[in-house]
């Protein structure tokens, strides 16, 4: 793990194939100490393996080697014997805290999700997914009511973020279109921020359920509604009423081929009020997919998990938001390093 | 993957955990990568997605979503939308060449391996294995058989090297006992340096045949002799000639605990002729159990895998090898980074 850059430089070693095709155990070292809450037990002042031992009814050898493997990974400090929570873990993975994101291996590490990735070199002759025809995207699959309620930690974050990025004016009524709302984080963070702002939601019927539920914690429910359906499929309402001020496409492009994405943009374009705004939130390589390495490598997930998604630079999602009638399409980087805005005019 | 040692300087992002979480993802990139025999034909001059997929029939989008991983991951280099390989991949992942390491998943991949690092944290609760009693330590456990095929190459070059660093006197009859010799590398690259020297190996009976048909391709069948069993249980043949004067322990020691390892320590020391030396090699972690990675990481694969084993630190062996009876130990740090050597002298 710490030593990759160095290897490289050296005479040919075998190591850094060992340690990559051992990577999984990075995984499920990692999901063992969820299990066991061990971050939790060291944010509480548990700092030997004989206090975590005790602390979470395991063995000490155990949470030793446990321990120092994640302290080799970097997840920990160890220094005389104790163990102290980098300050990432310190933030993101004490169960005590809103921010903990530990929750995410529900969906990271769910049965479906470890099926896609067992037979890489299958997806790669066909080109897609052989999990079956649809892969994750067939309708109502319960895989993404956990995407919901696994994701929902690291959404909050992320959407408030956004809310700081793009701005309405606050004293007209406004309304917004959250595509693939999943557990509603998006809209809701905008519905919080602006009490004249409608906001509709579309998703499976059985994911909006998460989505309604967080509507109704943050007190917005009555400016939320759901639109349960394929966003390819139902009517975005625009006619009946008026059109949208905001469109949020967070996470959704990603599954489909550029054909298919048009056709949403298409239909995006048409709801949106003249002026709108799409706000599509993306794992956005750059253009020579070399970096960043977590957005290039997100596109062997979309390969193994769907007929036909990919993570696509700025440069294809210009020219399908242009050629789907949009004005202009910018980029922009976000502060939290690990997704991209791109925000495109009507 | 890259970016891990910045991560952790700036302010706190769940980057690290996201990435640690999906490492999985890496490993099953490398198992298709090795399947589809994609290093190969890089080699062979297929350096495009479209050359690549043609070569391989697979799907251009495909391929170049995989090698955009590998490129990321470190395995290969990407210019100009060509893909190279790095001087590592180039040595040890191309097919053709004997110094071949991607065998090796035939072991690390086995499903028993799989199994054993599903629950990490029951093993943690337990203190040892959860697949069964014994772990992979049950008599012909036909896992060895398939770590001695997998191992096999990159055995040959560390046993080679082995070589280098213990000399026998050439012109004397010499002996040496070759302890779960499994492929028989070992013990058989000193068979081939030595034209005087005879060879016992220990190891299964199923295992054994792996390592005498390595012993005949090597023509030195006639002085290597197969002892099938435990080498816990199995009779030496130490007093019906004469003593042993080298005795090879690769990768043994650990998957037992201390004292199940001085049992096998003083059973080597009585078997050893005055003067003889026991060649332990071994993951050996720094007394700190914080470097070298690869080496305190490995404990996790044994908690896993075995009821009690453990990678030792050198002190930790020293006093075994001096609880044992032998006189004194010394720790030599090989050229090839991965395993370290402990010379133990009678």
């Amino acid at each position: 793990m710490s030593s990759q850059s160095s290897t490289q430089s050296q005479r040919p070693t075998p190591e850094h194939f060992f340690r990559s095709i051992n990577a999984f155990h990075l995984t499920r070292a990692l999901k063992g100490a969820l299990d066991l809450d061990v971050f939790t037990a060291i944010a509480e002042g548990n700092t030997t393996a004989k206090a975590l031992a005790e602390s979470r009814q395991a063995s000490e050898r155990g949470m030793r080697i446990l321990c120092d493997f994640l302290a080799v990974a970097g997840f920990l400090t160890k220094a005389g014997g104790k163990y102290e929570l980098t300050p990432d873990s310190a933030m993101f993975l004490d169960r005590r805290l809103p921010s903990y994101v530990g929750g995410a291996v529900e969906f990271l590490l769910t049965p479906t999700m470890l099926q896609a990735f067992d037979d890489v070199a299958a997806a790669v002759r066909k080109g897609g997914t052989v999990i079956n025809d649809e892969g994750t995207m067939s309708p109502d699959n319960p895989f993404w009511v956990r995407f919901a309620r696994a994701m929902q930690p690291i959404a909050f974050g992320m959407a408030k973020m956004l809310t700081e990025f793009i701005k309405l004016d606050p004293g007209k009524k406004t309304k917004a279109l959250d595509i693939a709302a999943s557990h509603g984080m998006y809209g809701l963070a905008f519905a919080r921020q602006y009490p004249n702002l409608e906001v509709v939601a579309v998703d499976w019927a059985n994911v909006l359920e998460v989505g309604r539920e967080n509507a109704e914690k943050f007190g917005v429910a009555d400016r939320w509604r759901a639109l349960p359906g394929s966003a390819f499929d139902v009517d975005f309402g625009a006619n009946s009423d008026k059109g949208y001020d905001l469109v949020l496409i967070p996470n959704f492009f990603h599954h489909f081929d550029p054909p298919t994405n048009e056709k949403l943009m298409r239909k995006i374009h048409a709801a949106l009020n003249e002026g709108g705004r799409a706000i599509t939130l993306e794992f956005v390589p750059d253009e020579g997919r070399a970096e960043p390495p977590h957005a290039v490598t997100f596109a062997l997930t979309m390969l193994v998990t769907t007929p036909r998604g990919d993570a696509y630079t700025f440069s294809e999602y210009e020219k399908m938001f242009a050629d789907s009638g949009f004005s202009r399409s910018e980029l922009i980087q976000l502060p939290m390093g690990i997704e991209r805005m791109i925000v495109s005019y009507k």
